[in-house]
């Protein structure tokens, strides 16, 4: 079994947003050597989210205002654990919504895809840096 | 490590609805020869879902019923996707809440279940094909 | 590759509860002797959740109040699930929000985890024992 580790570095400048990491994703993969295998996907912070869905930016604006709809950012006080001096409750739950990680199969060297499956990083919380790590594990 | 990759192919002659694929999941793990592992189950296409849950028809109407208030279908206009041509922005939302894939413990060659687990297809976007994908790794 | 099998037992007292498991998946990794690899972590019932986000009590408060909101346990009888003697139909769908399962990288024999990543069970129906798996794959 061959594995490769790497943790990509996302800098979103608003508070939310999506970004297209397919293109990195196939990059890890590429540069493991694994041919046969499994790719997870995952934020390793819980404001944030990696998914797959459609690269289309009206879909995208979709999704946030249908989050925004389902778990307000304001008022802020409407959640217990903005006492805490947090202002990001909204985000870990907007975060369950859309998931923390995927896996994809690796086939013949490649993610075995659908015709519009995209990987994302969606972030609820941002304006600083935050992770998301990507682990290849399979056969050459 | 043993992998092996194979594609359901759905077609809901509906625009919703769930099917259970948990026998066909299972022949894929019998062939596998797999006896220490792992299945990821996932719906190739955004506009679906493959879920863990029970196989009861009253739960599967609930299910439609939530999804459809959390992310109604009509009116149209009122997704941006939608303005692309589409009218199926709603299933990119009811996909998200349900899920695009399962990961299953496969021990002493079968899968590793709990008293009522059972893999779901659930369709948003139907009355076209579509493919499931199922990826076995592991040692025999 | 390597692998290990091992099943959790959960007593929540109440209907609903958030418990950490984060210390019990350490220890099945540790014992596995897997440094680098992929762990599972997943409800074998289908009334409950596995997921990973942080352990902090207003939160849980959060996510209480706002799954009750998304997926109200009454009135009993708007749900056709529940007209088969249950009372649980909410619990299925607020388990689908908050998600089966976790996949966690294994690197350098220990869970790769972000700062805040903690992996909780939440019990949508509770008062009696379930079951959650942890797999473990990969290679010393």
């Amino acid at each position: 079994m061959k594995s490769r580790t790497e943790y990509l570095v996302m800098n979103v400048p608003s508070r939310r947003g999506f970004v297209n990491i397919t293109g990195e994703v196939e990059r890890v993969v590429r540069e493991s050597g694994v041919l046969e295998g499994l790719v997870l996907v995952n934020a390793m912070h819980i404001t944030a989210s990696v998914f797959i869905n459609d690269d289309e930016p009206g879909l995208h604006h979709d999704y946030e205002a249908w989050l925004e709809q389902l778990a307000p950012h304001e008022p802020i006080g409407q959640y217990q654990h903005n006492r805490t001096g947090e202002d990001n409750a909204d985000a870990h739950l907007k975060r369950q919504v859309m998931g923390r990680e995927v896996m994809v199969a690796i086939t013949g060297g490649r993610l075995d895809f659908g015709p519009w499956e995209q990987i994302f990083y969606g972030e609820f919380d941002g304006r600083r840096k935050k992770r998301v790590l990507v682990k290849v594990i399979g056969d050459q």
